[in-house]
């Protein structure tokens, strides 16, 4: 049986931006909280992936079936914002300036590590091109070269449909991460879309 | 019924130095992980309390009913180290000077906080003064106001039961916690200790 103080800090090590000191104070701080803190984490983690899974319209963690945004029918569903990765939904949302839906694509377009067109999970979203229920899509993706190229072949699969393809305006830095970007750069970012 | 990743993302802002923002990317980090990684750390947290105790002997965090350096007959049992927090200990087996024992106080002197002379777990370490089993007690807590007086206190309550007391020596800044201290530093605190 492992010093289960010793498994913790190893674990939290892993965590980004977490090493061996910072791991240790908080594995400390926990212990020294009310046990049904580390309890009620434990459960939240322990559970995490059971609970969390893959929206079946776009992509982002959901709890149910339709994550919360795809659910809504108050929100513009011929309007899609395509994004990389969950976090940048938060971002975009916070950023308060968006009403319509998302679409995640978990990974982008970068063939140095075998991602092609045929790797990225575009169906749904095609689809519903084809259907005609989409009139715009807002192309997010990071402004990186992976970021740039996805957005690039994303428009050229979109158009055909008859989808207004843009990307989002420059403001945010090159290399820029959404996450990490502040609200009003984001929002100024979406206003002022280019077409491509 | 909560959305578990806000749950994570909120109980992760309790922590010391992680605010929102981090916590956001921890969740995202760990949700992004294999199922098993969320599990395992999970299931250590759930069980933290239940598995980690008070060891018998000096307080430290023990998963059996002594701590694993109470139980090792190769330690000296004649010296004991008395340290102010459970961590300390840690810092000051990483100096690697030390083979004795130690004491772990949980709390310091601090007659603002409320915290007397009777408020001071010191039974089982008085016990064994008592008995004759100590000769010589480092005491290691904080250079610090609280830290100090509890030396002096344990000093003038040790010394009559013939035990040889010492203080770590200055080289820690003052006001300096234990746990942040580099190993070089803390080795010659130990080994430049003064009596009292």
């Amino acid at each position: 049986m492992n010093d289960p103080i010793e498994d913790l800090v190893r674990l939290l090590t892993r965590l980004p931006g977490i090493g061996e000191r910072t791991a240790v104070r908080l594995a400390h701080h926990v212990l020294a909280q009310e046990p049904e803190y580390a309890q009620a984490l434990g459960g939240v983690l322990s559970e995490l992936h059971q609970r969390v899974h893959p929206c079946s319209e776009c992509g982002n963690y959901a709890t149910e079936l339709r994550c919360r945004i795809c659910a809504d029918t108050t929100r513009d569903h011929s309007r899609v914002c395509v994004v990389a990765r969950p976090p940048d939904v938060g971002a975009i949302e916070r950023s308060g300036g968006y009403r319509g839906r998302y679409y995640v694509l978990h990974k982008l377009l970068s063939p140095l590590d075998g991602v092609g067109p045929d790797e990225l999970s575009i169906g749904p979203l095609l689809e519903r091109a084809r259907r005609g229920e989409l009139k715009e899509a807002i192309l997010a993706t990071p402004l990186n070269v992976e970021g740039e190229a996805t957005a690039l072949y994303l428009a050229r699969v979109l158009k055909p449909h008859g989808v207004h393809c843009s990307r989002i305006a420059s403001g945010l830095p090159h290399g820029g991460e959404l996450e990490y970007t502040d609200q009003v750069t984001l929002g100024r970012a979406l206003e002022g879309r280019r077409d491509l």
